[in-house]
């Protein structure tokens, strides 16, 4: 760690509207309580399924952040019913805060496993008056603060059984059929880019070779790349994207606008021809 | 404040457009001044009312920023007219920047009312050559970054009388009518949570109640809740917003699609019968 | 530089999308090497013309940024192919980072032109595995903050002759014409000003003087004024924009929708009258 900063980072993901105040108010919450806060947006705003696709996005970031940052994670359509609001303490050595709706558990596994859990029912932790509907202001965003500036977990509220925490099914891979895998869209980037669900790792796909692809509108043929270099101008690819999924996408084009696929669509990708020896692969 | 940083955070609002390169300009000019400079993005591109919306975003976010912070707050439709460039110091201690316009003042009311006023008219503190179209860059965020660093608002200009500054109205909380509020629209959230001036605290709403909502295209029922806990998928609510105002909410939905409600409509809310003592309430 | 910090500010220049995680991931692969780094968000997804319009905007922040500044500018549409990935540190102290398109290029020249250039050969700067199509997280970021943490530029690579980059045309300022100039629309923003490529500095334009128009769908009269101050609401005017360009303005309207102008269009300006003595003038 940075002994001129001596504050963890914080890693903030939300659902929050980039156009809106509620991420910058949370903010200002941090850097009320410790001014020298170095918070890092990892995405808000986020296209795609909400929960289940913030869920990914958290737990595929684990692989780029400190090894001991502090996650707050807001995508919280539960806030003020009964649902615990929690802080994760792994046994690698970060911290997550956010409400247990299981946004929190694939990171926290891949963080080496949830080593203490917290329900955060000690309010002198917290912004008052506490509100009803934006717990990320008054609940999430001070805890997260007061743990990067060195607050022990154990004493934001009361320890809960790890194993009582809501549990969220990652995105699958994609179910493996006869010659391919059944998958779906996960989300639309700015480019166009169509992201499945589907991994990089799909048994017999190897680089080069071709593909069918059938989506809800038709199906059509496109080669496996390891990337853009080598194709055209306008040439529709299957990629490997930036999460180790896969990608549909067409060289400096819009493939979801051109294949008219959008988030949850069905695609089923064939294997119809493995890649010729002198098709470009690694 | 933080002893390893050594400067004051500047919580920053502006009108400017996030897929544009103002905001990041101004930070740059910040850095430069003062490498060291803590800026929180309090919103940019707020959606709604423009010079109105901002001004309650900007006080309402005084609550949860730093006692001393530096507010740079830049909706300036006027620049390059006469109207005058402004730091305020204010009994509480933080300071607040920004143009003439009424843009600062109900922040800096409440913040502990404004102790010190001076128009920006020394001009080594700007950035040369000094724009007609950009005093963001070139007068606002430099003079910021320079009382961040612990220069004296005395020493940034000409002194003006607190009582000669332009003053705007904040959204009134709406009026009140027999029985109800007449207000209005202030903003719609990403969610589509239509945001009204009324204030949680209109007369006579307990949570619970049963009200009527006049809108432009109609009349409807709906109860008045603390939160969305309790109520079902897709059920139409009034509940508390984040600025301890009046929202119309769908739980999971777009409210401002299905009524049909945009920034500035007129609504008018009606007690109809009062909560159940079972209903949930505070 | 700030000696509390320790670390020269990194600003960050990219076409990724602000709804996603890129952005994020790069921060975090940047903070995880370099916990204490101040990462100045210049812009990210950019409107206008891609890599021509990123330069352009890369190379006018040069004016506003610390003059130690390391620039990591991220639009890499030939990302995965054999272009080179580099690393420049020019002779006024300032460093980028980047793909070897041309997108530096102008920004290294105003910063005092290339000093050093340094293919990034040795991969144990990067983030493993690299991927196919990603290089801003697992090379360009991670190279960023090493330099910001001062490492020097020699050690991350191969040195290139200077004269080898790939060098692309900046937005030309127009083509002088017999009484004004031949221009085109480099971007629009998000108020709906009509940024051009002609420069402020056209020859024979004095504030006050009307100027002929000449779009795609017609021909109109308009001022070239310095400011909106002295217009009135909805007035159509030309005036110097941020980058010292000429921009057409609608005074709180939306130029590019009132006459039909896109990112590409080419437009005629033409002298008909010069300013009368008694207008708004410097």
């Amino acid at each position: 760690m940075d002994e001129t900063r001596g504050t963890r980072v914080i890693c903030f993901l939300s659902d929050f509207g980039l156009g809106d105040d509620y991420v910058g108010v949370c903010k200002g919450v941090i850097s009320s309580l410790l001014p020298s806060a170095n918070v890092v947006d990892l995405a808000h705003e986020l296209p795609g399924f909400g929960l289940e696709y913030g869920s990914e996005v958290l737990e595929h970031a684990t692989r780029y952040m400190p090894a001991d940052a502090v996650y707050l994670a807001v995508i919280d359509p539960g806030v003020g019913t009964t649902r615990r609001a929690l802080a994760l303490r792994t046994s690698g050595g970060a911290s997550l805060v956010g409400p247990d709706n299981g946004l929190l558990v694939p990171a926290a596994e891949t963080l080496g496993g949830v080593e203490e859990a917290v329900s955060l029912t000690d309010d002198r932790y917290h912004v008052h008056p506490v509100s009803s509907t934006f717990h990320g202001r008054d609940v999430f965003a001070p805890v997260a603060a007061r743990i990067a500036s060195g607050v022990p977990v154990a004493d934001l509220g009361e320890g809960v059984d790890p194993d009582t925490l809501v549990r969220l099914e990652l995105p699958e891979a994609g179910t493996i059929v006869p010659g391919g895998v059944q998958t779906r869209v996960l989300a639309v980037d700015r480019y166009g880019n169509v992201r499945l669900s589907a991994s990089q790792d799909t048994p017999g796909f190897e680089f080069g070779c071709l593909l069918k692809v059938d989506t809800p509108e038709g199906a059509l043929k496109c080669r496996y790349a390891e990337t853009f270099g080598g194709s055209a101008f306008g040439d529709l690819l299957v990629v490997p994207d930036s999460h180790r999924r896969l990608s549909i996408s067409i060289n400096q084009g819009n493939a979801a606008k051109a294949l008219g696929l959008k988030v949850g669509h069905r695609v089923r990708l064939t294997l119809l021809e493995t890649g010729a020896p002198d098709e470009p692969g690694e």
